[in-house]
């Protein structure tokens, strides 16, 4: 029998970096570490004189970088038959979109004299919002030159993606911009990095990013072309010629570990490095997303992550955050959703209305459990954050109907559950529509974990199973499984997945009868989604307080 | 000079029973006295079986007035100059509908030994529900066979009026009801007592009772007509003959006080004791309502009251609870109006959601004090509790739109402030286009005294004055006035009134920077009403969250 391989995957989060070490054969996850950025809050580096600037110093990726590694694998020594020559490849995955202007060597500006402390010249962290007004201005110039480039993206270019900040930047601080000779994704960086070759023309580039964010997709040439940039700006326009042409999926080899940071890490120098990506698609890598498996991380909000075969109607899904050819499993459409909002409407509601600590979530779960679906007589909307799919519309707000003088805080906390569980499966019917039928749905993320009850108001909802991912670090997992593919040590993301994917370690199934009573309430959840939710649509609404009134009724018999 | 003289209101509530002697030429309020009903909860009789049953022992009533009026009475003594001799008149006040049956010699059924204890032969209290399957077809058959009687009550029969309980008790208790010779409103009920008539069919009867609550009007000849109460059951179409065919305004002497009462009371035997009235009318009469001003009861729900002369078009006010000739001030017609949840509403939130006692009330109003019109971005329907005027619907229940992941304890008291500002508004607004102009709000109660915030953006949302009446027992206040008119102490109503009414402790002027926020948000919340309240109404409300975020933004500066 040959001797055990291992790959690392690196996970880097919006607060820290955690490396994981992984059997490539088994999956087992041998050892892990996470490192905190030392650097503003948490990492996260503000204008006080502007809340929507989010910055990060790629000083905390490198700090970062070695540190969580050279964790993982001090921890993984202990373990017998562990050697760090033993592992053959390492998989990357980040925030994004967050791109960092750098200089014609590939070194952000920030880390050049120049530039040093100037916020500009760091990494526009993904939820910077700074640059909303040019994310208009995209969609509106989008909409009248090129409507194609937002058909994948859900007809709506977001402030907190690739182009809206470079432009931002070359309207706010000319100088930075005057001096990147490139962009470069964060998810991007960090793999030239480890193989020693950050010079932005050559690099390798990832094709999640690049889809997802800005507009790639090669049935037409790959990144906007020069002339609608132009039309945005002759300068972003000129800098067309210094981004890149082509982008790959996360099982193509960036490189080799160069020597240096081989020496740094203790690893093989040579060992392949995949291309990266974002985080929640290689979550979804990690948690076994397959054709007909949706993949959600239930956090302070949700991402959705699933596949789709290349000839389903899937490229023209809308309302989706992203259709990418390769972005999560090679050789399918990456397929992006999310909620702007779930666990923060529950923190909303504990800590701004219920002005309670973070002990109230279990009392409230507790007493909402013991209520039935419909008994409640309410019905929320869960966009407290906007809605990011199907609406794409971040200025709708949340909403409360159905209150009576006797209605209860536990049964309003399981409301919100419950709209949260009616905004997901919005998704998944609009997934269905398209040709992407979902038979399951795993589940991550601490909520998933811990919430007993959410997971089953999900399949009550649903109609259909949901389970929870036996790992809790399935964005590494994803990024480790792509380690080893790039390494050739599986023959396809696929079969890497069939080894080293996370299985699932509860299952929550639907019971028929609360189906069928959200079944109604979804229906009406639907009447206000597309009352309050679609500019223009004409409905009357007169009767839903009646309905849920008789749902009530009837289900308190 | 002559002799100073008195009356003497008395105010009978759900809990308790007040006297309040007043000068007549002054309206100098000269000594008050309280009796709490000492049976069932508060006075309220229920049964475990039926939340929807509330009755009252008419031995708490008989109690009380004895205990009210020498209460006062002993309290007035020490007063130089007042003696019992110099009291001219007694009014009096009740809830309702609240009606006895009773038997020939007018004696409350469950005090007759065959009846004692049996709740369906005490007072069916005005909040007693359990005919609420009666009301609807009472609604029905006389939308077929006799619109016009509806058409002064709003539309919609209700579970709380005369024949619903007349009818239920028929349905439920047939034996109660073939012993009944007839039914007597508690207000009627008083009065004959007090002059010691209590024949129900030579008693006088309150018009008040008679037009709000029994379909009651001169034009059609009074009552229902037998053909249509024997469309309900051929056995009420056989009790109308011992009914009435006459009931008369508070300005009609009842009778004198007989000899019985007089000597239990202490006071001169044959002084008058005026035709009695409902509480919330009475209250109207002491705050000064006139042609122009809305008097204005707020406590856990509002009672709105005003008058109308005779030539405008009040009469045909659609979703008032009742536009009846003199039921208020006589020679005009009376109308109420009403919210069925305000106080309430606060409750609720701070009892249910907040899971705080009643000292969140303060803490909340100084926060929401802080706060701007339109700056929480929220807007609330005021349904809680149905709606009583104008969609006479207590099958509508609450709404609060708006809600972020910032949204603040203290924004939402506010928002359900303003909602009932709005609902009090659009009251408002159907009297104006009905021809029953406002010009000024008089409000009483607990909440008008305590809560300036309240009061203010009741004034901002009206774009008018509103102003506190200067006494806390405006009912008893009125019912004394009446007593005084029926002694003949003044020449009629109005001149009582502009002796003995109480003046106003404060005026709330409108801001008009505020009144034009609200003039918009009021818009907004009249879609929400017209959209949610109506049936079958077409609307679209897509665009409601985003103005109320854009009035946000403007109000933020």
């Amino acid at each position: 029998m040959a001797e055990t391989r291992y790959a690392i995957g690196v996970d880097f989060g919006t607060n820290s970096v955690r490396a994981l070490i992984v059997d490539v054969e088994t999956g087992e996850e041998v050892a892990t570490a996470v490192h905190d950025y030392t650097r503003g809050e948490h990492g996260v580096i503000s204008d006080p004189d502007n809340p929507h600037v989010a910055r990060q110093d790629p000083a905390d990726y490198h700090e970062g970088l070695e540190a969580s590694i050279s964790g993982a694998l001090s921890m993984a020594r202990s373990r017998q038959g562990f050697a760090p020559q033993r592992v053959v490849g390492i998989g990357v995955d980040t925030t994004g979109s967050t791109p960092i202007p750098v200089n014609a060597a590939g070194v952000p500006l920030c880390m050049t004299p120049a530039f040093a402390g100037n916020l500009n010249a760091m990494a526009w962290l993904w939820k910077d919002h700074s640059g909303m007004d040019e994310a208009e201005r995209i969609t509106r110039i989008a909409s009248d030159l090129r409507p194609n480039y937002l058909q994948r993206c859900g007809g709506t270019y977001s402030s907190e993606w690739f182009f809206s900040k470079i432009w931002h930047c070359l309207n706010t601080d000319p100088a930075v911009f005057d001096a990147a000779h490139s962009w470069v994704e964060f998810c991007d960086y960090i793999p030239a990095l480890l193989v020693g070759n950050t010079d932005p023309i050559r690099m390798k580039r990832s094709v999640c990013a690049a889809g997802h964010k800005a507009m790639y997709a090669a049935d037409w040439g790959g990144l906007p072309d020069a002339e609608f940039l132009s039309a945005l700006d002759p300068r972003i326009g000129a800098l067309r010629p210094r981004l890149y042409d082509h982008a790959d999926s996360s099982d193509v080899r960036a490189g080799g570990l160069c020597p240096e940071w081989a020496e740094r890490l203790g690893l093989p120098s040579g060992i392949a490095v995949a291309v990266g990506a974002f985080d929640a698609h290689l979550g979804g890598v990690g948690a076994g997303v397959k054709l007909g498996t949706l993949v959600k991380i239930i956090g302070t909000s949700t991402c959705d992550i699933t596949i789709a075969s290349r000839d389903s109607d899937a490229a023209n899904i809308p309302g989706v955050c992203g259709v990418v050819d390769g972005s999560v499993v090679p050789g399918y459409w990456g397929i992006e959703a999310g909620q702007s909002a779930v666990g923060d409407i529950f923190n909303w509601f504990v800590t701004e209305v219920c002005e309670a600590g973070p002990d109230m979530h279990d009392t409230l779960t507790r007493r909402a459990a013991d209520l039935r679906p419909g008994q409640s007589g309410l019905l929320a909307l869960d966009w407290n954050n906007g809605n990011r799919t199907i609406l794409v519309d971040a200025r709708l707000t949340g909403l409360l109907l159905g209150q009576t003088l006797h209605t209860t805080r536990a049964e309003i906390y399981r409301t919100l559950i419950e709209a949260t569980a009616f905004g997901a499966h919005t998704i998944l019917n609009r997934l269905r529509e398209y040709g992407v039928p979902i038979e399951q749905t795993i589940a991550c993320g601490g909520i998933a974990e811990k919430n007993a009850l959410l997971m089953q108001i999900y399949a009550d909802v649903d109609g259909q199973p949901i389970s929870v991912a036996d790992s809790s670090q399935t964005c590494a997992l994803g990024a480790a499984i792509f380690g080893a593919v790039a390494a050739g040590a599986h023959p396809n993301t696929e079969s890497a997945q069939k080894s080293m994917a996370a299985g699932v370690s509860a299952t929550y199934r639907p019971d028929p009868d609360r189906h069928k009573t959200y079944r109604e309430l979804h229906g009406l959840y639907m009447r206000l989604h597309d009352c309050f939710g679609i500019a223009g649509h004409a409905d009357a609404l007169g009767d839903v307080m009646k309905s849920l009134l008789q749902i009530k009724q009837r289900v308190e018999g």
